[in-house]
């Protein structure tokens, strides 16, 4: 699911995009690189702070989509790529992912679980 | 409208996202921080080579909201600063700032206009 270029991308820092739409209307949160966390071959688990109209959406609209790149990572023909992930959100508030998380993120009141569908490669 | 370190993120490299909705889903297209020119007080010119289904969006809905940052501009309490600006979108063809814009990249096929009505600094 994860090629190597992906994870190259994880390491270097930049900003994140999860975007979500209820009521006909995208909303915007974002996150660092460096905050996701792959756990099992398709998940992706990141640390919520606050996201709150994130939540309200997904609660509404599981279906998520997230973008992330780094100039600094080679594309298809110059340096720079950048990915867009698809899939589905869940908000985790307990269980063994939750406190993993917690424990590398101090900060965070939930963690925001995203099952990977599709990971593409755009540039 | 554009503070001093939202110019200041527009100075380091990043992934910038440029989200529209319509039919009630959302589409995300990228560019690169570097890419952003400023145009006027409220205006924003960005390259495009293809971002179809943006173009195709926008016919229906011109409502867009970008995000961007840096980690490596300080925010309001640590390292890392992130912006959202909201505002609706237009396609160039032709035009003043369509000619300067191909000037600095040889690459694009039009130009999106970004009028902003909102930018705020979120981190």
């Amino acid at each position: 699911m994860f090629i190597e270029k992906f994870l190259e991308v994880l390491n270097h820092e930049g900003v994140v995009s999860i975007v979500t739409c209820a009521n006909n209307e995208a909303h915007v949160s974002n996150t660092w690189n460096s905050y996701l966390v792959i756990a099992e071959e398709n998940k992706i688990l990141i640390p919520a702070a606050a996201m709150l109209k994130t939540e309200e959406n997904i609660n509404i609209n599981g279906n998520v989509k997230l973008t992330l790149g780094s100039k600094e990572v080679m594309g298809y023909k110059y340096m720079g790529t950048g990915f867009l992930l698809e899939g589905t959100a869940k908000f985790l508030k307990e269980g063994e992912h939750f406190e993993m998380m917690r424990k590398k993120f101090s900060f965070l009141t939930r963690v925001l679980e995203i099952t990977v569908t599709s990971c593409k490669q755009t540039l």
